[in-house]
């Protein structure tokens, strides 16, 4: 999480998906649930109210992040913490997010239940942002539990509506200085159970994802100028096409992509055209391009490459080229001893379990800057999610919770 | 202007362009005179007085064609026709159709007071409607004069507020059974002048464009279908990237029409993309294909042709492709030897001057299909139109006037 990122999205930003924009979806359809607003309270309310009842102890922090807490009985212990996002984007499915919390709950409570108290104190926490579907910017939740954020700056964020996130926290009943402070400096490992929002494991066959290391991520603005004409009086040579360049860099960014070959991935997701008039020549041409890898040198190289590609292409057309970085979040790799443990839990369960990149960013990655993280994935059906197709069986939820449950166990009940 | 349109379409739909959608467009800028609204009526109404002061009578049909008439002293003779279109594009410039009407005023007037009465009958026309700028359809005015149009019809257009054109123009004060039939069929001729709405003129430094023939059009809407995927999480290699082999279609494209050579043209002017967001494999994408040529045979090769490559193209990346043709208009040759004439003309007064293709439509296309049809183009300023950049210099008028007014004098005056 560094460097590059704009003035108003210190940290990252998946920038503003309007209302109905998301893949697969259908209005009206799925979960909305985002940071803020009725549901998202009804359903922080509703989690501390179960998490009392199976015998944890409810707390929010300022931002609204809420902790369910099994004390540990050795009080020098440091947290062991496990959780993801409740918050969706517009539409989402049920599991993005939610599963880590509920599943990070049911390890609790089975642990709890199975064996009391555990020696070290384990946490399970329901981060309050991460999608950033509602204000421009992302992370809110573990960004201010691991310092990425200044509470403060909620107040520069504002949503479509122009409500500024200050406003809305405080109507949420938060922000208020007598609240916890959401840093956390008491954290021993951070584990994170999630979909795997691909379809890598459902290819495979393979029940458990062990996350090594999250992608890094850059997304740039690239903006193609060229002379709209009419499409009848202009003779093909006498064109600068804005559109014509634009595909001539959209079949280049694929063919290095390929040629440099996994992990490494880029999209070009969002395209705009000018005047976007049958009749007319495109005179200028907007497009993102999104390059994401785990190795910070090669995702680096890669990206000049393709930008130096961009740069012939729209020189020998004529076209002016202009290129706006506005994400580069650096990869994050997670704890190499967790990982391990994840593996040799599998292992014993006789589950077949691969070791991947997650191409999606997490809260973990956030954790993983201040503690130990480990990730770990169960598979998606058809790699659909942001979608209310978004689905992953029971049993796969089961999986994941098994592998969760022993990890938490090893690390807050065993003797180390 | 004939098969393959849409039964809301009858002929040429030049689609409905969004206000402020137009290149190099400020909205507020320029001229916004579409068909049967408060500009319209004021501008054919201005019109229709200034003829009279002039000297011509002026009539109006029943559709709004306003023209203005010079009685030729031969009762038997048919009718000398020129003029152009008064409607425009959404903040449109001063000249598209309005200089063909006002070179057409100013020659009849000219050689009546110069010569006084022609021995046949010229006309100046200001067709009511050429840009199929507010109602789903085009060439109204010059439709309803050549037969293509039948005026019944107007009942089932309607604007983007819902008004139906009949209702538009029973407002406006047409549309009544009284008011003269719009049909004519006693044209011995017409002739348009025009401004080019192109670069060539400009670029070869000559004075006249004498338009050999009217590129025949077909438009098509493409539909590429593929499976929208996180950017992140979805290998290279397990895409189905609408959007890419939409580029590789576009390229396809371009390298063919450069390839077969003038005067053939292939645009893709529209491209949609959905879910069109930074972080999401492009599931789905739509665009326009604009192809023309002056030869129906070579016009449907090409396109046979493309449309080959661009199936091979889906299929190789598995993506479903739907081809929707939705506007097919024949190429229109203009007469020779009005067109000789025209060459005669400029020779004689030391023009340099050059047989072209139109590559954009024009009313003349529908003349030609019942006289002997003519048209004359003058340098357009950088080859901008429906702009308010829209500029030809006032040398540049007059050269086309003084060309349209020979003609027309041989036309009506000389004996045969």
């Amino acid at each position: 999480m560094s460097g590059g990122n704009k003035p108003q999205s210190p940290v990252v930003t998946t920038g503003q998906a309007p209302a109905g924009s998301g893949p697969n979806e259908e209005r009206g359809r799925g979960v909305t649930r985002l940071l803020y607003t009725g549901a998202w309270r009804e359903a922080q309310h509703y989690l501390a109210e179960r998490m009392r009842e199976f015998g944890l102890t409810a707390r929010f922090d300022r931002v609204g992040n809420l902790y369910g807490r099994l004390q540990g009985t050795d009080p020098a212990s440091k947290v062991i913490l496990t959780g993801s996002h409740i918050d969706t984007v517009r539409s989402g499915g049920h599991y993005d997010g939610a599963y880590g919390i509920a599943a990070g709950i049911a390890a609790l409570v089975s642990l709890k239940e199975r064996f009391g108290p555990p020696r070290r104190t384990l946490e399970v926490v329901s981060l309050c942002e991460e999608e950033g579907s509602r204000f421009p910017l992302s992370y809110w939740g573990s960004g201010n539990a691991t310092g990425v954020y200044d509470l403060r700056s909620a107040a520069t964020y504002a949503d479509p509506d122009g409500v500024t996130m200050q406003a809305a926290m405080e109507a949420s009943g938060f922000g208020a200085d007598a609240q916890p402070d959401p840093l956390r400096d008491d954290l021993e490992a951070f584990v994170e159970a999630h979909i795997e929002q691909g379809v890598i494991l459902e290819r495979t066959g393979e029940r458990i994802g062990i996350v090594s290391a999250i992608v890094g991520q850059r997304r740039y603005t690239l903006t193609l100028e060229g002379e709209a004409n009419h499409a009848g009086t202009t003779p093909m040579t006498m064109r600068q096409d804005a559109l014509a360049g634009t595909a001539e860099m959209m079949l280049a960014a694929e063919t290095e992509a390929l040629r440099h070959g996994e992990p490494l991935v880029a999209t070009i997701g969002r395209l705009n055209v000018k005047p976007n008039t049958p009749n007319v020549v495109p005179g200028a041409v907007s497009f993102t391009l999104d390059v994401r890898h785990s190795d910070e040198a090669e995702l680096s190289a890669f990206c000049e490459l393709l930008l130096g590609q961009f740069e012939a292409i729209a020189a020998k057309r004529s076209l002016k080229l202009t290129c706006d970085l506005w994400m580069n979040a650096k990869p994050a790799p997670m704890d190499e001893e967790l990982s391990g443990r994840l593996q040799s839990i599998c292992a014993a369960k006789g589950m077949a379990h691969r070791t991947m990149v997650s191409g999606a960013g997490h809260d973990a990655q956030l954790f993983s800057a201040v503690c130990p993280t480990a990730m770990l994935f169960v598979p998606s059906r058809r790699g659909i999610s942001h979608s209310p197709d978004e689905y992953s069986s029971p049993e796969a939820l089961a999986d994941g919770l098994g592998v969760l449950t022993e990890l938490l166990y090893q690390l807050a009940y065993e003797e180390r």
